[in-house]
C-alpha cells in the first residue's frame, strides 16, 4: 500500500522527503521499493552517501546495477573504498563496463557526460518488427525519444523520431523514417567547444560515437542542462578570481584554497603597480591634491576593463569568430570606450572642478585644471581599458588558454598601470611643468 | 527529390545552411517545403527576420500557424508592422490566441516560457483508447515523452511516462500508470525562483498551470537549458557590471544604454571615495611614500570583495537558506577572509619592507614599520571585504532586490572607503604620532 501511494509521487519528490524521515522510516522504505525504483530515486540526491551507508550491500549492489550509467559513476565515486572492495565482486559485467567506459574520459571530453539508457535497432528490420524492438527495450532504457539506427557493421547510420514510428503506417519501409545526416557529437571533443552546438539541435538527446563510428552512448537534455550550468558556473566563478564554483558545503580550507592563489598573484602585480607608483612620489609630495583622484580613476579603469573582457569571454565561447570579426569586436570596444570615456570625463571635468573650487580653496583656472587632468586621464584609461580588455581574452584564446581564468589579472594590472603613468604623467607635465601650479 | 534528399538531415543544419545559399536557391527551397517543415526550420533561426522578408505573405502565414506558439510569439516580435497588418487576418484563431496568451506573461514569468505543443488525454480512458489517442494528437505535437492527464472538469491530475503506456498490458487500468502528485508550475511563479527545481526534476517536459489548475502549456527540456543560459548569462554580465547580456550583433548605440548607467553610478561612487582620500591629504603631503601601496590594498579589497559577492550570489541563487546558513555563511566568510588576510598580510609586510629599505632609502625599522602598516590594513581590509562582500547581497536578497544587480557598486565603495580610512588611519597614528617618521 505504501508502494501505491509512492507511485504517484515523482522520485525526485521522493528522493528531497529522504531527509525529513527517521532512520527507521527510511529503512522500511528502502525494504518496501526495488531496486530499480531506488536507482531512480538515488539519482536525484545530491549527496547520496550518508543514505548509501544505511542500505545494506546486498541491495545496494542491486541499485547499481539498475542505475543509469552516468548515475552509477556519480555514486560510485563517493563510496567508501572499504565498501567498494565488497561491492566490486557483486557488480554486473555490463555495469561495470559502462562504468569503466565513462571514467576512461577526461572530464571536459563529452564522453564523460553520456548515459548507455537509450534505444538502438537495426536498420533492415520493418516498421514492424522496430516497434516490437522498441517496446521490449523500452522496458530497460528511458530514453525513447530517438531510436538510434546501426547498420550491418554495428555503425551509427542514423536517427528515427519516435513520434514518427507511433505515427506511420505500417507498409511503408523503416527507411523513409530514417534521418541519414542525423547530428552526432565525438567521445573526445571538449565539452566547452560543442557546447553551442549540443545547445542548438536542442535535441531530447544527441549519440556520441568512438572513431570507429559506434554509438557508446548518449548525451540526453537533462546531461545539456547540467552542462550548461557547469560551464557557466565555471566562467562566473572565474570572473570573480575564484579558481572554482563554491558551495554551502564547502570547507575553510577548500574555501582558501580556491581563492588564495589568485590572491596571491594579484598581490605581486599589485606591488609591481605600487613601485611605478612610487616613480610619481615627488608628483604627490608637491601637490598632495591629486591623491584624492587616483583611486576614482583606477577604479573606474577597472570597471570598464571588466565589461570588455565579460563581453569578449562571452562571445568567444558563443561564436566561431574570423579574424574580421574580431577586427570588428576590438573596433568597437574602442568606439564604446571612446564614447563612455568622453561623457564621464566630461562629467569628471564638471563636477570635480566644482568641487575643488569649494572645499580644497583653489582658484577657479587651477581647479579646472586639476579637474581637466582628472577627466583627461579617465578618458584615456577608458579607452585603453576597453582595448585592453577586449585584446588579452582573444590572444588568450589564440593561444589555447582559457581566457576567462588568465585575463582578469593581466588586464587589471595593464589597465591599472595605464592609468597611474597616464594621470601622474599628465599632472606632472601640464599642472607642474606647463601651468607651475606649485 | 531534393525533398527526399533534405529528410536525411536535421532541421537545425538545415536552417545553418541558408546563408550560404544565394536567394535563387532558397527560393526554390522554400516552394519545395511544406509550410510546417519551414516551420521547424525557422524556429532554429537566430535572427530569422531577413528570410522572413524573402518569403511570400501567404506561405508566411501558413508557417506561423503551422509553428509551435513559442517560437511564433519570437518569430512575431521580429516582424515590421507593415508585413503584420497583412498577416495578422491571415493567422488562425488557434495560433493568435496562444500568441496572446504568451505575450500576456512578463519575460520573468514561467508563462512566457510555454508551448502548447503537448498531448493531453482524459483520465477516464483505457489503455487502448489512451494509445489512440496518443497516436492522433502525435500528429500535431512534437512533445510525447510524457502524456497529460485531465480530469472531468478539465483539470491537470497526472501524467503518464510515454514508455510506460508503450510496454503497458492492454487490460490493466490506465489510472494504474497515472503518475497522480506529478510536478508542476504556475503561469505567474517567476523564472529565476523556479529555475533550481525545474532543473532539479529533470525532466522532458512540465506542465505549466493558471490557478484554475487547467494546464496552459508545457516547459521543455530545450526551454529549461535556453532558461539556464540565460539567468546566468544575465548573472555573470551583471557582475561585470553590465545591465544585460551583449553579443556580437550589438550596436554601439545599445551597448552604450548597457554600460554606462553603471559607470556614471561608479563614478558618482568614486568621487564620494575621493572626498574621504582628500581627507587624508596631510597624510600624504609629510610622508608621500604611503601613496605607493594605496592602489594595491584598494585592489586587493575589491578582488576579496568580489570574490565573497559572487560565492554569495550563487549560493543564494542555489538554496534556499535560512537565518542559520546565512550566519553560517557569514562566518565562514570571515573566517576564509582571516586566514587570507593574514597570509597576505605577513607577505606583504615581508616583501614591502625589503623594497622600502632597498629603493626609497629607509632605515630597516622604519620601512618595516610602513610595510607593517601595509600588512595591518591589508587584513583589516579583506576582513571587512568578505563580510561587506556576503552581507551586501544578502540583504539585497531580503529586501527582494536582485542583489546581482545591486550589491557590485555598493560593495566596491564601502570597500574603498573602509580601506582608505584603515590605510591612511593608521598611517596616520602609528607612522607620523607614535614613532615620528616625519
Ligand atoms: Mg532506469
Ligand atoms: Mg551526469
Ligand atoms: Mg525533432
Ligand atoms: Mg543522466
Ligand atoms: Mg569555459
Ligand atoms: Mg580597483
Ligand atoms: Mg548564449
Ligand atoms: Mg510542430
Ligand atoms: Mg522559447
Ligand atoms: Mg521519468
Ligand atoms: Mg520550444
Ligand atoms: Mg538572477
Ligand atoms: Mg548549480
Amino acid at each position: 500500500e505504501m508502494r501505491e501511494q509512492l507511485r504517484d509521487y515523482h522520485d525526485n519528490d521522493i528522493a528531497q522527503s529522504l531527509k525529513y524521515l527517521n532512520r527507521a522510516e527510511r529503512n522500511l522504505l528502502y525494504s518496501a521499493l526495488d531496486a530499480e525504483w531506488l536507482a531512480e530515486i538515488i539519482s536525484y540526491i545530491d549527496d547520496p552517501v550518508e543514505y548509501v551507508d544505511e542500505i545494506g550491500i546486498d541491495k545496494l549492489s542491486a541499485i547499481i546495477n539498475e542505475m543509469d550509467a552516468d548515475d552509477a559513476v556519480d555514486l560510485w565515486e563517493n563510496i567508501d573504498e572499504s565498501v567498494k572492495v565488497k561491492l566490486r565482486p557483486m557488480i554486473d559485467d555490463q555495469t561495470k563496463a559502462a562504468i569503466l567506459l565513462i571514467n576512461s574520459y577526461d572530464d571536459d571530453e563529452v564522453g564523460s557526460l553520456i548515459t548507455t539508457n537509450y534505444i538502438c535497432i537495426h536498420q533492415s528490420l520493418t516498421i514492424r518488427q522496430a516497434m516490437h524492438e522498441l517496446v521490449r527495450q523500452a522496458g530497460e532504457n528511458d530514453n525513447i525519444a530517438t531510436i538510434y539506427v546501426v547498420d550491418g557493421r554495428n555503425r551509427f547510420c542514423g536517427a528515427i523520431d519516435l513520434k514518427d514510428l507511433i505515427v506511420a503506417r505500417e507498409n511503408v519501409p523503416l527507411d523513409s523514417l530514417i534521418s541519414y545526416a542525423y547530428p552526432y557529437l565525438l567521445d573526445h571533443e571538449k565539452i566547452s567547444d560543442s557546447i553551442e552546438k549540443i545547445k542548438d539541435y536542442a535535441e531530447d538527446s544527441l549519440p556520441v560515437l568512438n572513431r570507429d563510428k559506434k554509438i557508446i552512448g548518449i548525451i540526453t537534455a537533462q546531461d545539456v542542462v547540467e552542462a550548461v550550468d557547469d560551464e557557466l558556473g565555471e566562467d562566473y566563478a572565474k570572473l570573480a578570481g575564484l579558481s572554482a564554483e563554491e558551495d554551502l558545503n564547502e570547507t575553510i580550507a577548500e574555501s582558501i584554497k580556491k581563492r588564495l592563489p589568485w590572491l596571491i598573484i594579484l598581490l605581486f602585480l599589485g606591488m609591481g603597480v605600487s613601485t611605478v607608483v612610487g616613480a610619481f612620489e615627488g608628483v604627490v609630495a608637491v601637490l598632495p591634491v591629486v591623491i584624492c583622484f587616483q583611486s576614482l580613476i583606477l577604479d573606474m579603469a577597472g570597471n570598464v576593463g571588466t565589461q570588455s573582457l565579460a563581453v569578449t569571454i562571452r562571445v568567444l565561447m558563443d561564436e566561431n569568430l574570423s579574424a574580421k570579426d574580431k577586427l570588428h569586436l576590438a573596433a568597437k570596444e574602442m568606439k564604446v570606450g571612446s564614447c563612455n570615456g568622453a561623457l564621464l570625463g566630461v562629467m569628471a571635468l564638471v563636477f570635480l572642478g566644482v568641487y575643488i573650487v569649494l572645499f580644497k580653496g583653489y582658484s577657479a583656472a587651477n581647479a579646472f585644471l586639476i579637474s581637466g587632468c582628472v577627466g583627461l586621464s579617465l578618458l584615456a584609461a577608458i579607452v585603453i581599458s576597453s582595448l585592453v580588455g577586449t585584446l588579452v581574452p582573444m590572444l588568450f584564446h589564440k593561444v589555447k588558454i582559457d581566457p576567462a581564468v588568465a585575463s582578469g589579472p593581466l588586464i587589471t594590472t595593464i589597465n591599472d598601470l595605464v592609468a597611474v603613468v597616464t594621470y601622474y604623467g599628465l599632472a606632472w607635465v601640464f599642472l607642474i611643468d606647463l601651468f607651475h601650479l606649485v
